[in-house]
């Protein structure tokens, strides 16, 4: 199954566009995981197994794994999705972006070395930084577009000739770099009206949209820009507030309750 | 010392605008190295003990070292530099952009755990995404302005209010983000008039320019376009044409004839 139809099979079937970002920062967890060496997989592998029927996708941040030297926890990880949890996309959140030769390389880490079935990348350095992702066309290759952060709008907001920059990233993957059918697109939620500005240049492309939860994105506003006329194209990222909703040995079913709140709370304005 | 210090020293000290890249593509690699474990630290030390004293900087690129579970390798490649060549700055090729939480995660990934003295961010994601680094004063952060490869122009090149995007980054960094002194940019050698430009723009900011070598970039272009008054400022990355010059056990000496020839060659135009 290629990417796009895994998720399309979880939106269905775990009724829910809700992806869980798994951010794992061992400054927060629970005292009892604190000093244990696989800390990171123990509970990053809690909150998958006591979400996975509510997500329609799995985001591990690789740079919480990198700062850790825990890279050999980030491939247990993955495999452990893909064993107990078959089906659920894992979108490896690493915003690569190289010329074609070290694209190449990266590609090679994401897909093969980590078996992530998505992964997301930044398009400043443009088509040929990205198309070693497109050449595995089973995988999702996500543009980075709008993004969440205050910053955001210092290079994506510029007007390049009637239009913004975000809208010109829109526009160039739907056009070119979408032929195979495997792109998705980061929008943040902290920019509604962007969303739908995205959403009415890329048809039913999907979105990934970080902001809600700790960032402060609006589900609803988030759920009415962005869903496609079958109530889907989706994939809302919440981290912080689920990961760490929960503060003690009973924080994988703190995590489950707020993701169930959230999924519910996105269905509500699907 | 600051990265910025350390590289006035050994611009001055090995008489070199020279940056050797370390990109082990191990299917390049001589034939008695492969199979081995310890191929990719083995084949770099050897690369960097045959150039030390020509080079202004090393810059291993990430993607070679994380496609092939190879982390450790590039641990002990950098501590190596550290140790037996102290003085010369370590920039890790990495292209990092994220959020601010993550960005801090990132910092602490090439900073801390690498020890490099310097790291290439994407400016895409704009200041929040690039402050964490910054934070880090005796570092060095090289910004992605005009990229060497063909797809660079897609998005580098367009036009944002009277200057190009990658202008408008290189007023941003000058301005904005090189509070500390800390600041260098990339620029491709594939463009020598851009580089004049960003040149213009940024002063005595330092240059990483890659794209001589295999990827065609013209040497003395380059060199009269971006260099300072005193006949610096710029990083003229190598990385193929030094590393594979030789296919056989004598790779070490044939990469370091070509680095010669390189940095006398760029010192022709100084």
């Amino acid at each position: 199954m290629t990417f796009t139809q895994m998720l399309a099979a979880t939106w269905r079937k775990n009724n829910s566009l809700l992806c869980v970002g798994l951010d794992p920062d061992p400054t927060k967890f629970p005292a009892h995981l604190k000093g244990r060496e696989d800390a990171i997989f123990e509970f990053c592998t809690s909150i998958v197994d006591a979400t996975a029927d509510l997500v329609c996708a799995f985001k591990p941040q690789i740079a919480y794994f990198a700062a850790r030297r825990a890279e050999s926890q980030l491939e247990a990880l993955i495999a452990h999705i893909h064993k107990k949890h078959p089906g659920i996309p894992v979108i490896l959140d690493a915003k690569r972006g190289d010329i074609g030769s070290t694209a190449e390389q990266y590609a090679i880490e994401a897909f093969e070395r980590y078996q992530a079935d998505a992964v997301t990348v930044n398009p400043y350095m443009g088509r040929d930084s990205v198309a070693p992702y497109l050449a595995y066309p089973k995988k999702g290759v996500i543009l980075l577009c709008r993004t969440s952060n205050s910053g955001g709008s210092d290079l994506q907001f510029l007007d390049v000739g009637g239009e913004k920059l975000y809208e010109r990233v829109a526009r160039l993957v739907t056009t070119e770099w979408n032929r195979n059918g495997q792109c998705a697109l980061v929008v943040g939620a902290t920019f509604p009206a962007e969303i739908a500005r995205v959403r009415e240049i890329v048809g039913d492309i999907p979105l990934l949209v970080p902001g809600i939860g700790a960032q402060g994105g609006d589900i609803e506003a988030t759920v009415r820009a962005g869903r496609t006329a079958n109530g889907t194209g989706l994939m809302i990222n919440s981290s912080r507030a689920i990961l760490f909703a929960g503060h003690d040995e009973n924080y994988a079913s703190a995590a489950r309750q707020v993701a169930l709140t959230t999924r519910d709370t996105i269905n509500l304005y699907r």
